[in-house]
């Protein structure tokens, strides 16, 4: 087939066990697209957090230096150890995007997407090109830009696993930290339209405005001298016992442990030393905080923490509920689905230091997109 | 009936809201059992480790004082607030304990129990007399004492329910800590019972001596220079993704749950920075360090950590499979099940100051029984 270029750049990062980040973009070969598998010209891709983590790695960012067309940085010698898994591989980054569809294999499912506008899961997007089994991608609606599609997946299905989660588990309203992050503000939107109450943790006035300004009902400052008693009492009048820490370090997620539990124990019933015999879930999905999460476990014996990762969720709900969860964003991609973007880079500039320097942030709100046209 | 006695002692625990312990007997009326009720002469009860929380509560047992027939203590004023479900309330105390049914309801089963020997569970054990549902009964074999039977619920069970959990959450090994004590033996001998590995974490060369000579093939000491490395070479082996913890407090938990994860690491696999996706879980039982929980978050996305209490899995499993597990303790209460006891004591003899000191102690292998005829 002539339309299919013979190769095409892929930005890699590597961790060489010599202590040094490289990101680099990599003339990568394409081949012809089999079975069931389309060939995606890719348009636009999110540096969301969860991308930062593998591209950048342990890399101490203050040592970032352009060299050949790529950059390199050091790696603490202490942070080594958590590399070990990826040492001297050149990985392929990218986490979700969207482009047109150039090529397809002769499956059905696959020629029935040749032409159309497509968004993806399954990394290695930070490229020109990338090959995806069609099952991997979904049809964006006529009117949505590339830009409207690429972050379609992320932060989406990880919100509605939340509010998913919280039912499979059989509780009635969640706590989210980090509350203002583009994904919160999801949560918050996909809350309100299902009648779920949500209370919303954040750190300063300009976040819980974020929030306020799209009808938030329940926004605590986890800086004010009251934020303990204000957690309780939201957490009587909504009877969340489920919530999801982006956080991880510190004492948060003990304080909401605990204060789930002074809000159920305030119900009464007959003492017991083991507390309330509701349970009480927190789990943590990101890690914001490195530092060690410190547990002081005052809330009987009825609770538990954990990881939550949208993968393991995707795997546990199985293929037909995960569709359905798809079919939403793609119906409300415009609305409570609307990504907002700071900046539009090219893969050239995602590897100039201080563009790394600026996606790296990860200031409230704000979202970069990588658009591999861009400048070729 | 003229066999029912009119009333009889009971030990009821009292924390006042001025901050004292108060311990004391107290003449309870007795009742005659109805419908499906027995009233048990109770010839024995242990002092459990999950019995001395709620007897002596928050107390400082270096303040104990004999007063008038009882016995008081001073709360520390930091501990009251933990204290405020009971306070002021005469609470009875002993969750587990056997003696002989002397008169009964009218209901069938009931009825099939007058004159035997019976293990109960329910609370109010440290009694001369305990009126329960024939339900909450089990009749002992013939040969059976009251000291035998005693504790044939709390510990059997709690260590039936781990090898339970294990395999329902989908595991085919364990850990546990404080391995040594009374609980942990019963937990050996059911998994070499059963063939199933288990790794025993203590914390001294004479509690491994314990455990390696009822046959256990896992026993690290944790305060060896090399636990860490050896911890990982039993997980390694034994591929043990669960545990249950006795201590809660520190960093143990955490460093279990790393080791778990650095023995499936080491099993190869694509790299991931969200580890690997075994789930590892770790159930803290007990509180025998009161010191917050410290988690160093090493072990990718895929973990769970949360109280555990033998009430809340006999719940979850149902009464169908709780009937089997009390079956089986009943089969093996002479071997796989059966307890040794430090020193028998009477009701007046559990509230002298000095005896309290002794059964507080906690230490390893120890136990007390309290036998309610002593010195009557």
């Amino acid at each position: 087939m002539s339309n299919i270029p013979s190769s095409g750049l892929q930005l890699r990062s590597t961790i060489t066990s010599g202590g040094e980040l490289q990101l680099a973009l990599v003339d990568t070969p394409v081949t012809a697209p089999s079975g069931d598998e389309i060939l995606v010209k890719v348009e636009a891709s999110p540096l969301n957090p969860s991308d930062l983590g593998l591209l950048l790695g342990a890399a101490d960012l203050s040592t970032l230096q352009a060299v050949n067309g790529g950059v390199t940085a050091k790696v603490p010698a202490p942070a080594m150890r958590a590399m070990a898994g990826r040492l001297d591989q050149a990985m392929p980054v990218g986490n979700e995007g969207a482009g047109t569809v150039i090529a397809a294999g002769p499956g059905e499912k696959a020629q029935a997407l040749v032409g159309k506008r497509v968004a993806m899961l399954g990394g290695a997007m930070y490229a020109q090109y990338r090959t995806v089994n069609a099952g991997d991608a979904l049809a964006l609606p006529a009117d949505a830009s590339a830009a409207d599609g690429a972050s379609c997946f992320v932060n989406p299905l990880t919100a509605l696993g939340m509010v998913e989660t919280m039912k499979m588990e059989g509780h009635t309203a969640l706590v989210h930290t980090a509350a203002a992050s583009n994904l919160g503000q999801m949560l918050q939107k996909i809350c309100l339209k299902d009648g779920v109450d949500l209370v919303n943790i954040v750190r300063s006035a300009e976040q819980a405005k974020i929030l306020k300004d799209i009808g938030a009902k329940y926004v605590l400052d986890s800086t004010s001298p009251t934020f303990v008693e204000e957690l309780v009492a939201a957490l009587k009048e909504t009877d969340a016992t489920i919530g999801f820490d982006a956080i991880g370090g510190g004492k948060l997620a003990s304080q909401i442990l605990s204060a789930m539990e002074q809000a159920q124990a305030s119900k009464g019933g007959a003492y017991s030393r083991y507390g309330s015999t509701r349970h009480k879930q927190l789990y943590i999905y990101g890690g914001l905080s490195l530092e060690p999460t410190e547990l002081v476990r005052s809330y009987g014996m009825f609770w538990g923490l954990g990881g939550w990762l949208l993968t393991g969720f995707m795997i546990k709900i199985g293929p037909e509920a995960g569709q359905k969860l798809r079919q939403r964003v793609i119906d409300e991609l415009k609305t409570t689905f609307a990504s907002h973007y700071t900046a539009q880079i090219s893969l050239e500039e995602a590897l100039k230091p201080e563009v790394i320097a600026a996606y790296n942030r990860k200031t409230t709100g704000e979202k970069y997109l990588i658009v591999p046209s861009k400048g070729h």
